[in-house]
């Protein structure tokens, strides 16, 4: 039996003028299903007689969240979700992206389709990435990525010196710009545009990209996401270097800190229409097979 | 005062139906403007009334060779006319190529502006390479290439080792699958899948791009064209190495062969409508900006 | 309890004058531990008082089997023995393998603590490929790889065209000089050429590697290994493609003839010094921090 | 006839101890030589007896100026002298760098050679960049560069987005971390670790390589040296961007700014022993053929 969606979150995409009408559609048409909607609090003024939500209780108070926006409103709602197992729907604004899948000429057939039990539930493997500054203290604070982590050098000064490590076994030095550490679901996002390859979302595994390396072997290296990775960036390091989850969330890095990263307690799961296809989607935005012809005879 | 092109010679892709039509209007259009036309002897019976020409010829008889194809003919076309500094405008048939940048529905009013000396001429670099054996003794025969001369194993045989030469300097030893030398004009074509860069017409470099290198760091190295490029087949080889030119015309290497690759002493000669933008063909063709995003916030 | 290792066979590599003298030295030592010493056939006429087994056999009749020579060498013996679920030891002759990881001066020290139970014993992952003919029919051999399978085209057509699968799920059309599909322990090798990641050896996955794809965005894909991958030549091909495997056994490829590939029933069984750490040997191999260091300030 | 260098001026890495000793070395041997010593005041107190010079004028009082340190070293004295034309000599400590090419141990016999004459002088192209402010007021300012210009993201905000212009012609919209325009000299630093070729530095060229661009096939491009190149930061830009020379000067850029760069009006004139190969050190330095093999049979 499918599971039931009685209590359905909304969050959206901030500023943005597009949003609006796809999203007094969405509600409209929940509410017509005679299901209680609760939108995310940052939208409340603008849709009157509509239950609202903080974010951080959205995930435990609905059965399913709809994102209305881009890949990176799903990343930010995700984080806050994640926590609760309540699945995510994307409908995306435009443009398709890897996980807001659903059109939004399309959105009412596919929930439809969804509140019929007919859809592809999905669970992507989450990281967990915590501090451990020089002096060996451990920083309380824990940080989720959906996509990656980075740990990257300043702007101005331009290399930086780490090392890294699979289960305490010393893996290797590195000179670079960064490293970014990638979920399957972020290997198409920041790790792709460094070199890294694309992970499929059905394995267990980690890509650990380095960004502009000084050594030319210096290759993207593919392991078991069980395994916990630590980065230790070097005590020679002057100034700082910034560990990112996601690129939405930073913390300064200093001389001899360490970050451990792992997989995390929870998957994100997502909800897809019944048509999804991965590959189809990664052909579509990686324009493969879309015509990219070389001068060759 | 532009250049008169009294006589045009025309030269098509073989065993395509979508020509059939392209040559015709052409041929009518030519002949509507009192220009000599002269066709290449392959499509000589489907057009009565038309003076042949044998292609050995066609450069020399004619001010101006139009190619109906796509890259490959024009890469096939400029090989033979090249030497007679004729130059060769082309009309594609379906997509944009690099060369061939005139659609069949511009071709009328393109003409309009070439015989109004209205258009741009360019002249772009081509390779000679010649076969040095093992025991010496220099081949006679040279072979021209517009966009690149390829040294590669054998498809089951897979790594060739071998050495590489700027004017009698050594560069280094290589294990690979091959090696590519290209023309600015060849490096939008195999050099780039092989990991080369993009080298602009108007430089007067050559790419040597490594395909496949055991040696990580053997990485892709841009030298001035007027250099000559010596690549000598190691003599541990076992079997045959192969030499091909544009992909078009091929010829054995064994072991301690070294084949010779210089600047040609002619360019190709290509005459573009007056809009032409190589930048724009390249976004084009390369689907810069086209939307790609990857799946960052 | 450790495992027995009472009849030991001995496999090494052809036509090498290096390798003379290790097989002595190693044949003394397993006679003065009163072990079985099985040699491979091809060596036996070199070797007085040894007794000599068919390759095919020895899996079946030893405990443990030693291979002298390089990664290649193992390869080889590796696809014989690996039914058997034999383990394999490698000593290498001169320059350390990624499996062959013994030196010669530290056998007698190593074989003192395999056979006191003292060693890392290491299963990795093989593929089973098979030809499907375009008819349909499905060729009855199966070959396997410990390294990669290879579609490739010939050397002189340059380019290839066919689609990718996975579990008969359509993955993309590519255009190519050919794919590899890697092992974890194929990704140090052509795979890394064509510009894979590294797979760590524990992981359960599969790389597929295009090789000088003309669609600037096909990368490299990794999936989990109990995936079926299948990749099918274009039915437009003109002459022939090839299939190997390891780089040792090949088959032509015609048009529309389709690789199934898929992890086979047997693993390699590797055995290790109690000192051995893979990250030790990729730093090794692959140069990592010793000292290549870019012109940066 | 051979140049006369009769005032040397000697430019040293600040704050190194293993610097002293090899300075005195080199004043004792220039003295004993005769010729007239100028030491770059920075390290004036430590050698009494010396004539000191402030860095800006050591280029327009001497004929030859040493350089001991790494490249870093002479990247930043190179700046500072290259307006006067007088030609630098590198000693490196420690390893080879692929500017500073003399050994300590070679130091006087190459100082031999080159006060007779024999030594190899070599022109390296410049860079210079000037930024245009959004409102369209060019700044007075201009930063020179051996190596290259960056222009790069913050290392928070991932993503930039601007436009490149050839001579005032549109190139491209790029999505990336940042943009590398590179001479030869610099092809082997930063720009290779981004995935640019290695120019050799023979070659009047420039190459263009985007950090990270999310297009994957945004590639490097090379371009003649004698056009210019601008890089115009988007409007959208949120925050601050920052344009790096050398990776030892930095100034912030903002929405709309523009930085052009060109060949500059001088090169930097450097001295190599006699024996100078430029191949040698791109060789030693990648660790060609240095034995770094992959797995394969």
């Amino acid at each position: 039996m499918a599971q039931q969606f009685e209590t359905v979150g909304i969050l959206a995409k901030k500023n943005d003028d597009g949003v609006r009408q796809t999203l007094k559609n969405l509600i409209a048409d929940l509410q017509a299903r005679n299901k209680h909607v609760l939108l995310d609090e940052g939208h409340a003024s603008a849709h009157d007689g509509v239950d609202t939500c903080p974010r951080a209780e959205l995930g435990e108070r609905c059965d399913l969240v709809v994102v209305v926006g881009g890949d990176g409103t799903l990343l930010d709602a995700g984080r806050s979700v994640a926590a609760s197992a309540t699945p995510l729907l994307g409908v995306n604004l435009g443009r398709l992206g890897f996980m807001v899948d659903v059109l939004p000429a399309d959105m009412s057939t596919t929930l439809d389709d969804i509140f019929a039990g007919d859809y592809i539930a999905e669970s992507r493997l989450m990281l967990c990435a915590q501090i451990e500054r020089a002096d060996g203290t451990m920083q309380p604070e824990q940080f989720s990525a959906i996509n990656e982590c980075v740990i990257r050098n300043q702007a101005f000064a331009r290399v930086l010196d780490f090392d890294t490590y699979m289960n305490g076994a010393f893996i290797s030095h590195h000179r670079a710009d960064g490293m970014v550490v990638a979920t399957p679901t972020g290997s198409t996002a920041y790790a792709l545009s460094g070199g890294g390859p694309v992970l499929h979302p059905g394995l267990n595994a980690l890509a650990l990209v380095p960004i502009c390396p000084h050594t030319l072997s210096d290759r993207p290296l593919i392991v078991d996401a069980d395994h916990e990775i630590e980065i230790r960036v070097a005590d020679t390091l002057d100034g700082a270097a910034l560990f990112t989850s996601d690129g939405q969330v930073s913390q300064p890095l200093g001389a001899g800190d360490c970050v451990h990263i792992r997989r995390g307690a929870h998957d994100l799961k997502l909800i897809h229409p019944p048509n999804y296809d991965y590959f189809n989607i990664l052909r579509n935005k990686l324009q493969w097979g879309r015509g990219q012809k070389l001068a060759h005879s």
